[in-house]
C-alpha cells in the first residue's frame, strides 16, 4: 500500500463543493429547510475538530485559514471526563443531552434580579458558565449537569467567534462541519442561536447532511486529478 | 443606611478614567513599564468578572457595552471546583499556576507531527484545551495540570474574543481590569501574548495598578455629583 497526502483543509473544501453542487438537499438550517444555492461562495466554513479552523472559502479555488479555537470537540470530551470518569465519548455525549445546565451556570437574573436594562442583557441570558459551582456543595454536583454546560459552554463560543471572524470578512452565509456536529442537537442549536443573537438575524448557518464524509471524498477528488473548477 | 444604586459599568469607568488621568503609573504593560497617554480615549475596556464584558469606551462621558462573554473567572472557579473538589478559590489558583497544561492539552505537534506549515501553525501551539484526556487514564490526571489548563483555556478565550472585538472597532488600546486578574501572572501573560498573536503586534494591551477598586471610586465620585467632564 502506498500512501500519498493530501492536505487536510484542502480536502475537507473540495468535498464539500462536490456535494453543495451536486447533492439538492445537502445543506440545512437548523430550523427547518433551507433553499440551496446558485453559487454557495463566499461562504465561512467552521470546521469543528479536536479544534476548530475558520476557512474563509472565497470561490471554489480559493480558501484561507482565518482563525482557529483551541475550545473544541476534544475540549468538550476532555472536560466532561475529567469532572466525571466517564469512559467513553458516546456516554459523555449521552449525559450532556440527559442534563440541564441552569443547576450549574449563572444568568444575569442571578446576578442582578433580573434583567440588566442599560445593556439590554435579559435575565434569562447565560452569564457566567459553571458560576454557580461556587456556592454548591460537590455532592450536590450531578454528572448530567456539568456535562451539559459543558457542551453548551464551546458550542456557544463556538457560535460567538464564528459570527466575529465572518463579521471581520463581510460574510453572512456559514457551513458548519465536523463529526462534532453530527446528530448534536444541542450544538447545533447553540451555534445557530449564537449567530442570529450576535449578527441580528443577518447571517445564516448551515448544517450538512453527509457530514464526516468530506474529507475522503476531497481525497478521492484530488487523487483523480479533480481541480476546483471541476468541481465547481 | 440608605441605600443608593449606580450603574456597574459607570462607575468602573468614572473611577477608571479618574485614576487614568491623575495617577502617573497607573497603567502597566505585561512586558516592562509603559509610558501613559494623553487621552487615552477610545480604549477596549474588558472587564473580567465572573463573565466578560467589553466596553468600548469613546470619551470621558460615551461609552457602550458591544460584546460579552459567559466564559469568565466564575468559569475558572467552576470547573476547576468540579473536577478537583478544591473548596477554595485561592487554593484553585495555586494549583493552577503550579501546573503544567501540557500533559492535557494537544498541540499543533501532537495532531499533524510538527508545524502545519500550510497554515503556519507552529509545533508548540495549542491545537485543542484537553485534548489529551481522552487516552490519559484519570488515574494519571493529577488536579495540578487541569487546572492549569482551565486557567489557560479560559484566559486564552478572552484574548482572541478582545482581539476580535477591538478590531472591529478600530481600536488599538486594551484595560484589563476585574479581580481575576490581580495578582494572577497566567492570565496576564496569556492576554497579552493573544493580543500580540493576533493582532501582529498592533494592540497594546494594558493593565492596571489600582485594580478592584475602580468601582467603588466611580461610585463615591458620581454620588457626589462628579461627571465625565469632571474626571477627564
Amino acid at each position: 500500500v502506498k500512501v500519498v497526502k493530501y492536505d487536510e483543509m484542502q480536502c475537507l473544501i473540495s468535498g464539500l463543493n462536490f456535494l453543495l453542487n451536486r447533492v439538492p438537499d445537502e445543506v440545512f438550517g437548523y430550523e427547518g429547510g433551507m433553499q440551496s444555492f446558485a453559487d454557495p461562495h463566499p461562504y465561512l466554513l467552521v470546521n469543528v475538530g479536536s479544534g476548530i479552523s475558520f476557512l474563509r472559502c472565497i470561490s471554489a479555488d480559493k480558501f484561507e485559514r482565518v482563525m482557529g479555537s483551541a475550545i473544541g470537540g476534544a475540549t468538550f470530551w476532555g472536560l466532561v471526563r475529567s469532572m466525571t470518569k466517564v469512559r467513553d465519548y458516546d456516554e459523555a455525549m449521552k449525559l450532556a443531552m440527559a442534563g440541564n445546565s441552569d443547576s450549574v451556570n449563572m444568568t444575569v437574573g442571578d446576578i442582578y434580579g433580573g434583567d440588566y436594562p442599560s445593556f439590554s442583557l435579559p435575565r434569562n441570558m447565560t452569564a457566567s458558565f459553571f458560576g454557580k459551582v461556587r456556592s454548591l456543595t460537590p455532592l450536590s454536583l450531578l454528572i448530567e449537569s456539568p456535562s451539559n454546560a459543558v457542551l453548551f459552554m464551546v458550542s456557544n463560543n463556538i457560535g460567538q467567534l464564528t459570527y466575529l471572524t465572518a463579521q471581520k470578512y463581510g460574510i453572512e452565509k456559514i457551513y458548519f462541519s465536523g463529526n462534532f456536529l453530527r446528530g448534536n442537537e444541542i450544538a447545533m442549536q447553540a451555534l445557530h442561536r449564537a449567530i442570529t443573537f450576535w449578527s441580528g438575524g443577518k447571517m445564516r448557518s448551515c448544517f450538512l447532511r453527509h457530514e464526516g464524509h468530506f474529507g475522503a471524498l476531497g481525497a478521492f477528488l484530488l487523487h483523480n486529478g479533480f481541480t476546483g473548477e471541476d468541481i465547481a
